[in-house]
């Protein structure tokens, strides 16, 4: 598939029509980790959002970073997060990949996108936000900080995690756990996703 | 493959021991960017590091972030990302997904890990930084911030990307870039890397 390699320039990645460049710069940093944030406002109106700039940020404490534009659809979710202090994370498997994209449509604050795309809301002892009920790997976090990243006007979120629910048989003896077994999807660019294979995991490396 | 999905607290995670905890939460995250970074220092020592939180920022300009713990092997590509001012991001295929974990292994600064593994060493055009010789997808940054993560002394590398080298047959008509065709690989917890299987687009969300 592949053919001689060619350079791009900046000047000609400034000069790129700009949904063409969204979509090349987005797609060019590699396979994301995409899943599903779950947040209610205080009134118990529930709001669900795609995210694919999900990373790990430290294990102890647990804290997860995500990377948030406040002109885009994600403002809702920041904004539950924000006043609540409470949201989840949920992974999407193939069955329902594309209900987690039809998130990322611009549906009214009044409008749960649950109940838009059809997925289940799901409440667990006392956590104040929602999980989404077909995710088998799925985590509750507490906000603790927004960083503002003042060169784009973009927002780095970080939360510590409360609760994970995931199979108890796809945490193998060393703490892994088994994604493929999960069967979390990756996704690439803002539109594709991407069924896994089975890994290959190396020992821990030594010079 | 799938059991009753059980519930981990809080608790039981700070109760954990630290590796175990390390790998368990590496992994819930979902599906990361895997790539190789590589640096020069200014006496012309190489260095390659494989990181997996490169996220996204923005296309206008094309801004790429990370997240870089300065009291690990990170610590030799972070000076000399501030030293310098220049690094490339290159992606990973399977033919060399091995030598790509090598690279994670604490070598003396004086050792490049290109050697060390068994990497190609490719400087292209004038660019300061090295690339990855067999790498099919390829970026060159210039450093434009570092943001620190007081909560747990992590820091967010902020770069913008200068110039582009990749195969020019895997970008579609409106931007996207096939990293199936690219060969790239995708990794989860600290040291699994998968391939990825074709994915599947969906056109732009509308309620």
């Amino acid at each position: 598939m592949e053919s001689t390699i060619t350079k791009i320039s900046i000047d000609e990645i400034m000069d790129m029509e700009k949904r063409y460049r969204a979509t090349f710069i987005n797609s060019i940093t590699g396979y994301k980790s995409v899943s599903l944030i779950g947040t209610m406002d205080k009134n118990g109106q529930t709001n669900l959002s795609i995210f694919n700039s999900i990373v790990h940020l430290g294990a102890h404490p647990p804290l997860i970073g995500m990377v948030v534009r406040p002109d885009s659809v994600d403002r809702h979710t920041l904004q539950n997060i924000e006043d609540t202090g409470y949201y989840t994370i949920n992974n999407i498997k193939p069955s329902y990949v594309k209900k987690a994209h039809q998130t990322s449509a611009r549906y009214p604050k009044e409008v749960s996108e649950f109940e838009a795309v059809g997925l289940t809301t799901e409440f667990k002892d006392g956590f104040f936000a929602p999980y989404v009920g077909e995710s088998s790997v799925k985590f509750g976090l507490q906000f603790k900080e927004k960083v503002p990243f003042n060169i784009n006007n973009t927002l780095f979120v970080i939360g510590q995690i409360q609760e994970i629910y995931l199979p108890k048989n796809i945490v193998q003896d060393d703490g892994f756990v088994d994604l493929h077994a999960a069967s979390s999807v990756t996704n690439s660019g803002l539109d594709s996703y991407h069924v896994v294979l089975k890994g290959k995991r190396f020992p821990y490396a030594k010079p």
